[in-house]
């Protein structure tokens, strides 16, 4: 009888959705536009060249591998550094961690996937953000699980809109996941925001799950707030465990550093379960784990500043470009890497949603933006503003012609 | 409402055993042997310091690190430049493997993680090694399904007692893992061997998943020959998935970097499976993934060399001191870095099992090794040597006096 290993149910339903999206977009023959690719659809802040880690962390890396001390297993739950050094830099007046509240993983995502395995048991769900990253959903869906959409509000900065939050709820919802600063929209919420968000969960006597992975990474005129700090700030009866790492704010995102944070009441057992499935893994590249301790205990506090302000400055560039654009609405982004353009497609007169207009963007201009769809929502196209001003500044040009050439 | 957050079943089920049984050799006040600690224990080559990396590996984080070519992502699957290493490096003349054939996890455990997930529904059931690696149990437990032992028989070399393998087959059994060199055993299978028990599983058609992480690490009078090989020598019938790393045979088991290979037919939808999975967290560090690619296209064939001779002394110098001692049968070891030593109980006054044996040789003699029952076989001990020759010679001491000052 000839072999024919099946594959896991796990395996089958773990399916990344946006992969189907784009080959729609990519679908046909390659696009015979002479000009140079500009790609706005990589969430990969180290692509193009402009933005390098901290020197800090480059030598420690250098280091810790001519010393081999670090060669060596390192314990499941992460190295003692990395989680000391978490725990202090994560710490403040109100929210005190100790080594024992941070958990490391294999990046940020790996980090996600622990604590999803870790608190979903099949047929429960959790509520996230709608547009939002889709690894919420193919993490749930892979552990038999669903996900509720809560929507953000582009008329409202993108902010939640509290009553479809309140009607996601059911008796299967264990944790409302909340991604501050937002991919996609590149939107921060305030802390009055925050609160209001975190009152609904306590009503719902429901556990806030953070992606915080971006934190910090906020543009003038607005601040940053953990969801642990607020929670904190509101009596601290809410509990939050949030994820984060070194890809985004550190730019190196190719080390896989990432932690869990536990913060507030009822979550031992949560964190004995995930600190458990830990232990089947061995976690992040010690050496990484070890450069990532120094650069957290230095703070990069310099780095950290002017990275926020090229990331500015790059998203000012794509912005003005895409204001004077026909048939497009921007949306001031206030942090992380990303902006969601509206495409008002009723002012176009050949373009029937935001699929087509980023495959004939692609075709005409050779400009890749994802559409929204792989975010979840419609007629939206997201932009990541990690490249050179010059280059965001040619997009620009590029999107504005091609939106005069298609208007209504 | 007070929050109590559960976790998940899965997280429930994932258990370490050797904790449990560790926490029993360790119970009562420390020790208060005046002798310096000899860890026999430990699985971690590095420990030590008397075995480093290879110098290329070495150099090839620092260059990786500096040109920040490797800050960034990294495919899902694993580093090109790596999958192309692994597939060169493991290819023979009967078995050839292709970039697409070769999964980069997050270490050796990591790799056979993913590949356990990517095959198990529950209920279904793995073959393994008994004594063997407690890691295999402890993920398919996590899966909701089982494993059944097969018998490795101390008194051949640790040979697979083909009749115990044959009847340890069900109708849920969906895997036979072999595990070659042996950890704990330090045996090597003869090609010969191998054949019997691949025509065993081609009798009840089930897939071989190796775990191969000590490829290569034998001795003077043993051969290493991969169970991908010996299936393509038999006609290439039996699909073989294999696991290995840089973890043992680089000396670097804090890097993270592991890999499958895929080997024979029926392997399409598993590898898929496989692959769909790695999407979700990401892989191995990628300055890892790029200079693991250059230390296996170098082969670092001096380094290996010089690496088995090495513990080969060392395993010696163990087991020199050991043979000598009352009540203890040795088993030469052949290869991998453990030797499982038989604890004759009748021969001891006072010593009812292993786990009382290795309790009282730490409290007396300050000497540290794990009961057999931690893998799974009673009135047994696994010693390591990767310490250095003098430390394993003052362990034969120290074994020596214990042995005599407990005999029956």
């Amino acid at each position: 009888m000839p072999f024919e290993i099946k594959a896991s149910e796990k395996a089958k339903r773990t399916v990344n959705p946006i992969r189907a999206i784009v080959d729609k977009v990519l679908a046909g023959p390659p696009s015979t536009c002479p000009l140079k690719r500009i790609p706005l659809s990589l969430g990969d802040p180290t692509h193009f060249g402009n933005l390098l880690p901290p020197s800090l962390l480059t030598s420690s890396l250098q280091d810790c591998a001519s010393s081999h001390k670090f060669d060596g297993y390192v314990p499941a739950f992460g190295c003692p550094n990395l989680r000391k050094s978490v725990a202090e830099s994560f710490s403040s007046e109100n929210v005190k961690y100790t080594d024992d509240d941070v958990v490391v993983a294999s990046g940020c995502s790996g980090a996600l996937e622990l604590l999803l395995t870790g608190l979903l048991n099949p047929g429960q769900n959790i509520l996230v953000p709608k547009p939002g990253f889709p690894l919420y959903e193919v993490i749930a869906v892979s552990h038999g699980c669903t996900v509720k959409y809560y929507n953000l509000n582009p008329s409202d900065n993108w902010n939640v809109d509290l009553n479809s939050l309140e009607s996601a709820f059911d008796s299967n919802t264990v944790g409302v996941l909340i991604n501050n600063p937002s991919n996609p929209c590149g939107s921060v919420f305030s802390k009055s925001h925050l609160k209001q968000i975190i009152e609904v969960c306590e009503k719902h006597n429901t556990m806030v799950i953070g992606d915080e992975v971006y934190g910090g990474m906020v543009f003038e005129g607005s601040e940053y707030n953990s969801l642990a700090e607020v929670s904190a700030e509101m009596g601290g009866t809410v509990p939050v465990v949030s994820c984060s790492g070194m890809a985004k704010q550190y730019l190196v995102p190719g080390m896989r550093v990432g932690w869990l944070t536990f913060y507030g009441p009822g979550l031992e057992e949560l964190k004995g379960g995930v600190k458990s499935l830990s232990q089947v893994v061995l976690g992040a590249c010690h050496l990484a784990q070890e450069a990532s301790s120094r650069a957290l205990d230095d703070g990069c506090e310099e780095f950290k500043k002017e990275l926020n302000l090229k990331l500015q400055t790059q998203a000012g560039a794509l912005e003005s470009g895409l204001k004077g654009c026909h048939g497009l609405t921007v949306i001031k982004p206030e942090g992380a890497m990303y902006t969601m353009v509206k495409i008002n497609v009723e002012e176009f007169k050949d373009i029937a949603n935001d699929i087509e207009f980023t495959k004939m963007l692609l075709d005409e201009k050779n400009v890749f933006a994802l559409p929204g769809t792989c975010f979840g929502i419609e007629n939206f196209f997201r932009a990541v503003y990690c490249a050179p001003v010059e280059m965001l500044e040619e997009a620009g040009v590029r999107i504005k012609e091609f939106c005069e050439d298609h208007k209504m």
